[in-house]
């Protein structure tokens, strides 16, 4: 699988400075389609709508906290329906596919796919593919209709199924030609987007027309570009339980430490949104911030003092956070590596074993009581935020695909729904501004210390972990997207 | 009480098109008040964070869907710390009122304002006034402090107390006065504001050094300008729990309806986002949509069609959707009208009996469960979403007043916390545009009709209800802000 | 329909002063029905079990508080699985039909007779009944199989449809007849339970080979002899978060009163269960408990002194409380009677109407939050509680319908399954007793007066409310039942 | 610390078999002590209570399945105030001490028993201990009164903080006699009950006027005699949550096993309640059913099994279940044992580990989610039916010691209230019994085998897991309770 190419980005420039970063149309490749008019201006609930379709002149700026004599900078195609369709409502044949880990919010996803394109584009043929990327070849596909997606919304996970990998380019190609589906709808994570683009390639080597449509998926929130990716509301929200329950234990207890490990594997936004959130966190660790364990100004002094002081203390970890302290120990003690490493995988495990391992070595009375609700998360239907969220976000890509927009991500730009080019999303991730006002909020809240000087942070930025991704890409840390508020 | 007056705008322009609708600062009737460096520099939280101080020139724009040669449009002062304070730590002596309605999250950014001075800013001294702008002259104070504070968020309703009313503007300035406070945060309603407005023009007029800061609270989203207002969130997310009970009522009874009454009394945002979260919403009727009962393409024949297709349905009523219908009839009948006076005011309760009546006249059954979650809504406490939210309204309040700005409101605009003058909040009441995407998009979820044709859009426009505010202000419906997706 | 007998009663008496009240058997009336053995026991779940199947001596005593020297009472037949039963599973033909209102648990009792009959005696053939009575003989059946009911219990309402009335003995049976039923269900409250009895007659006339079974809904708690009835323990659980809600309100606003009215109309169990769970209730009102308005003792004095005392107050009323007082005003003032009949009937309108009134003429500020929580409360899923009484009840309906006992209910009595003859669960109400120490125990939670003196509670006894049944059956009401624990 | 002596048990006897376990009296050892009339005759509540006080004859059976001719059999003295009691209300000087693990209930049981004192017997004096029993001697007591506790049943764990051991008998009766309390509460499990006993015995061995007065707790419902420990209707409810998150993410993999670990180290009632409310499990295994993992009826073939016909499946195991077969395994691989230690002293992390060996050595895909939401239940406050059951609870204990009972726990059985001696509850655990019907119930519905042979039981009787306690005491499993309803 290579990475979507950014030197066949379409670029669009206008006075100011101002950019416009577009996505790939079909008619960049097959300039003779025909087009059709959009049934909407048919739709008695559109008919009263001035102005419905969207002018073809619409963009959002990328970067909002502007000054008065700034350049203009980038800007993204603003999404929704357009006058003019690619697509007839007979000939389309629609699929839909979700990759990757649950995420709330699938269900919902799925089932604005299907009725935007049943009830708005009046289309009949829409599959779903069985579980992730295999299911193009290795599986039956699930027929799917409003009736069958009416209620699936209030359910967790994806009636679909999914799977991690699976990516196998011209079999996918294959599939969806031999099968005459003309529009893919591919709902997944980083990975899973770098593959679509990757689809979108060789469909458009092929000179086949169908529309490759990605729509982002990340629990963790980490995909750059857009404002927050959906479930992530009701992953912070679904979270306080979790921490809720850390802190009862941890004021009940003696020297009580309720410890929390949040989902997070390259970026700390949930850890970091739910210690907000929540205001009874004592320390909050993510990936983006490095941490040591022992010595002056280390995690366990902080540890003991704020429980000398207050007699418990909440902690929350992201998981992919202090990777580096684990794997150092591992290394050194390979005996352990060897037997013992199918737990230690596992930080939130790790880390608190140290933390119980330190106290009983000082002899230090300390109740330490260990969460991971990561599955408890996961698995929650979308709340009425994300949901309104996916809704709009689905009827966003299903209006790109009708109109011949191709090889983009449908997604929020600070508040409005746009087409993104996939290279924005793939070739780098979302990460907590440690040097940012948002990571500084939450010092301040939980009054935790920072684990570095400010003369450190400069190595710091070299740091930050470089971490394989599942299916073996390495991950370049990006200069990151500012999401100060 | 008068209106904030717009003809003392602060407004800068630039190239592009570019204004910025900037907010009274103290050294505009104060020009030698002394400044100090800002406390923050030297709080560890914010040591290791660059460029932390919101630049002297950060602006926010109102507009966010532009064209490549469009012009920059209005702006607004972005909100956050500024390298210079007006206020010694020492010197600060702030109060905080809550006025009108319960609203999710009053506490909460009660907490945020309470931490933010003393945490941030090392303000020692601040007050609560107890129940509203009545509390400054009849009532003692209540001691803040972070202790007093630290759980209140998890708990619905505001610790303060509040009302409505009690604005004397004379009285208020006589015990800010008296008192010695310099910082005054009041959290309400437009009436509230206007309020507000009304006491920073009488403190300019004294040449006091006392800045007046508004946050904006109004759980029906009725305030223009800003993204959304705090606890909107957890309203809509707390409605589907009505919504669920009504769909399962109407799903066990032959020819059931469920019927739900929202908040919105002149706008349903409310209804129209719990409608679009929800799915299983067969009519929302809000306040910016006229309906008729009787004849063709009304109200009535609609549900008769409704339930003859599938057996039941569910209503979303906002509570101030057909205030008209209901009037005219009561006119036209003046005994009930002296009689029944006290029920009918109760537009649910009011259309729940005259769609029984109907189908009792018709005899067809027909089992209408009424349920008005108002008061359930309003008290729980703020989800996760809306805690973070207004942590950073607090916050922003905070900075703003430090920095010596007053006669504004903290608010998010684009994404971003800004400051914005009063009478951009006043001026207008922010509504639902029913000629715009959103309400299509319900209006294609729910397949209901418009209840109008599209010749009759333009006497809508002219209808939309001109309704007197609860304390005799008539509020002439603006043209509306733009909140499509 | 006339009342289930008594003098059809089947009593065995034993030593000690012990009575059996036991139910009829098909073979009362066809008595060389051939048996056969229990499939359950070559069904490997029970293979284990000792002593699997009742023993046909086992019952359960009704009065569990016992003397040393006192007699041993009336005792039920002990429910469960028989070594023979009376219907070869091929025979078997099933119906299920549920009547009245909604209650938390429905579902899960369709779905466990389905399951019961299915899984454990292997039958196949299982028809739903639409709509309630009604449905016997004007509608389409439902089939039901395990896969149809799988997930059902997570859902509130009811699958099968319910309505009230619609009870015609001799179409009813007659479509039994004609569609070969030979095992009859019926969920509903008392008025359905009767009707039960009334068809179990009509069947034992005719000398039919078919088992009736009824098991008791009542939301309100108001059958008798049984521990509880299923769907109220969820039914108090969730009006904690009315009452939360209204305990908010009345804390944030000045003279706060949060009213809650709950389900309740001829026993206060939900209202007094409430109460005493969530200990933030001022005063609550049940039908058992008489009180007036007006005067000294009166509730609008106490009301009064409560809010001078504490500034505000939460006060819970079951529908049925305060019945006569409202007729009274009624029937002396004939215009409102007219006109404003409607909103009149329910008693929570006017009762918190008649409060603001007072304050109103008495000129002292008071906020008044009128919550109505009750289709919330009965559309809400069972919780795990309810969810395993359920599962019990239609077990034990099941098994006895297979071992031939036919005019019974299932019920739990002091914590065990029993069969019960109609005419205990029919010919009297379950009251809260005021003169019991569980009554005693709220009065002494929530302080508040009992609104009549020792002297009055002979009197009050012979008031409590005689009010009509919806159908039109007067009810009387008997001696309660002890609920004391 | 020894067992409470079974020898001194008082016990009376009466015809047909009547048996009377009765509880120790003050007066047993101080027969000259005074009486006082009981307070509440003059309580307004109790005043129209007719027959308020519990008779003294008041018994309850043990054994509620009866036969004709059966004897009456073993009864507990029935709870409740007395007419006349022991102590004067301003010589009472009461403390609560809380110990063991969090259960829901804690803070609802300590409001009541601070409430019940001063409302009703106008008790002034009350301590909490802080901490457990080391408290009694090492910590400053908290002065408890109505106020301080009047929220605290809203909030999760004990705010008189717990821990496990520190039980030094002497200490703890010289802080008794020195601080001049004489009526000492202890909420814990059956470890402290025994402690409670010594407790006792030493009082009674100096001749003190203190009353000891044991509340049982324990979340796993493992205290025999009694109907049910407060919180675990709780428990099993909140258990749902994970149940329910299992569910969706087997549902959503292919080959997707749900795997959630529940309490219940030596009984597996929370495990089997929550399998039988949820009815989404496919295999419960608790500490009482012996299972083995490989070869033909094994556990790992049964999952394999199911697995190739559902595609998916919820596994829930109770943290006792399996202990044997783990550590058999770290036996006989001392590497493991040395390194891994850690980890595997959690079953559910080694059966989850096994089972992803065993999937991936036969090379078949399979996803296992793990779910251990043990601390996200116990720190949950009580619902409705518990905060209804703690009060009781407390309030009985409260009357027993009023009216000069002492050396018992206050416990449900069959639906009453009764005060049990200490013997029955410590002398053995309660333990699901697999050879009775709700046990069957549950394979039934879950379908899984049962792992064992007709021909096995008698054996497994024998084999139940023979586990040391917490502070060493070998605990020999008993001739168990039987809970079939």
């Amino acid at each position: 699988m290579t990475s979507p190419k950014r030197n066949k980005a379409k670029i669009v420039n206008g006075p100011g400075g101002y950019i416009l970063q577009d996505v790939p149309h079909l008619i960049d490749y097959l300039p003779d389609l025909p087009t059709y008019p959009n049934p909407l201006q048919d739709n008695p609930a559109y008919s009263v709508v001035k102005q419905y379709f969207v002018d073809a002149d619409d963009s959002v700026p990328e970067k909002i906290v502007v000054h008065k004599d700034g350049p203009r900078g980038i800007h993204f195609r603003r999404a929704g329906p357009r006058q003019k369709v690619y697509f007839d409502s007979d000939e389309v044949h629609a699929c839909i596919v979700t990759c990757g880990g649950l995420c709330p919010g699938l269900n919902t996803v799925i089932r604005e796919i299907v009725s935007s394109l049943s009830c708005m584009y009046s289309v009949n043929r829409i599959l779903g593919i069985d579980g992730g990327y295999r299911g193009f070849y290795a599986k039956n596909t699930i027929p799917l209709d409003s009736k069958v997606v009416n209620d699936i919304h209030k359910r967790g996970g994806t009636i679909l199924g999914t799977s991690r990998g699976g990516h196998d380019t011209a079999k996918i190609v294959d599939s969806i030609l031999d099968r005459g589906i003309n529009q893919v709808y591919i709902i997944g994570g980083d990975g899973t987007q770098r593959g679509a683009s990757v689809i979108f390639e060789e469909i458009r080597r092929r000179g086949l027309k169908v529309a490759v449509v990605g729509i982002p998926k990340t629990i963790d929130n980490d995909i750059p570009v857009i404002d927050r990716s959906f479930g992530f509301d009701t992953a912070v929200e679904e979270a306080q339980r979790a921490i809720n329950a850390a802190h009862v234990e941890a004021e009940s207890n003696e020297n009580g430490i309720g410890f929390v490990k949040l989902m997070g594997r390259y970026s700390g936004f949930i850890a970091m949104y739910a210690t907000l959130a929540s205001r009874d966190v004592d320390c909050c660790l993510i990936p983006e911030s490095p941490f040591y364990l022992e010595g002056e100004g280390g995690l366990l002094e902080f540890i003991e003092r704020r429980l000398k002081e207050n007699g418990h203390m909440v902690i929350v970890l992201a998981e992919g956070a202090g990777q580096d302290l684990m794997s150092k120990r591992m290394e050194s003690n390979t005996l352990e590596d060897a037997s013992g490493n199918k737990l230690l995988k596992d930080v939130g495990l790790w880390l608190s074993q140290s933390i119980k391992d330190h106290f009983k070595k000082n002899k230090m009375v300390m109740n330490l009581k260990y969460i991971d609700p990561t599955y408890m998360i996961r698995a929650v239907p979308s709340n009425a935020s994300d949901n309104v969220y996916c809704s709009l976000l689905a009827q966003s890509a299903v209006h790109g695909a009708m109109a011949g927009y191709t090889g983009y991500t449908s997604g929020l730009v600070n508040g409005r729904q746009t087409y993104i080019p996939y290279y924005r999303i793939t070739e780098k991730q979302n990460h907590v501004v440690i040097t940012d006002r948002m990571w500084a909020r939450l010092l301040s809240s939980t009054n935790q210390p920072s684990f570095l000087g400010p003369k450190d942070i400069p190595e710091e930025k070299k740091e930050l972990p470089v971490t394989p991704l599942p299916d073996g890409i390495v991950d370049i840390p990006p200069v990151t997207k500012e999401i100060t508020k």
